[in-house]
C-alpha cells in the first residue's frame, strides 16, 4: 500500500471563492480508478508553510501509476493544479 | 482531530544496525497518553529528500500539547531525535 500525500498553498487569498472552487474541483481526483481513503486537509503546523493538502491510497505501484496517467487527473493538473497552486511538496509512504 | 506527520532523514548509513535500533526505540512514542494510530513509513517519493515518517493522531489541540510536554516524548527528542536526525518536517492536518 502506498499513500500519496501533496501538501501546498493556493495562489488564491484565504477564504476566497477561488480557494473553495479549486478544492470542491479537487474532489474529482477521489473518483478516479485505484484511489481510495481520498481527503483533503489544512496544514496547520505554524512552522511548515504549506496551507492544505490532499492525500489518497493505492494498492499498489500500478494503481499509481494508473492515477497519474488518468486523463481527468492530467487536466486537473493542466486546467487548475499548473494555475492556481504556488508551491507543493509530495510524500509518498510505505509501510517501514 | 488532528493527525501530526513528520518526516525525517538520519544521519545513519540506510540500512544500518543505527537506523534500525532509532525507528525501534521510536516506537515508545506511540504509547504515549493521547496518541492513536502511531505509524512509521518510509518516504519513496524521489523528489522530496526526506527518507523515513512518523505519523500518529490526537483527538485535540489538549492531546497534542500533552504528548509535546510528556517526559517520554520529552526524553526522546534530547537523547535520540536532536542527536540522529539530520532534518525533518513537520506536517499537522485538520479536515478542511
Amino acid at each position: 500500500m502506498i499513500r500519496h500525500t501533496v501538501v501546498f498553498t493556493l495562489r488564491h487569498a484565504e477564504g476566497s471563492l477561488k480557494e473553495k472552487s479549486f478544492l470542491r474541483d479537487a474532489q474529482v481526483l477521489g473518483d478516479i480508478p485505484g484511489v481510495s481513503g481520498f481527503e483533503q486537509f489544512r496544514q496547520v503546523n505554524p512552522r511548515t508553510d504549506y496551507r492544505f493538502g490532499f492525500s489518497m491510497e493505492f494498492a499498489d505501484r500500478a494503481a499509481y501509476e494508473g492515477y497519474n496517467a488518468h486523463p481527468r487527473h492530467l487536466s486537473f493538473v493542466r486546467e487548475r493544479w499548473a494555475h492556481e497552486v504556488e508551491r507543493f511538496m509530495e510524500i509518498d509512504t510505505e509501510p517501514v
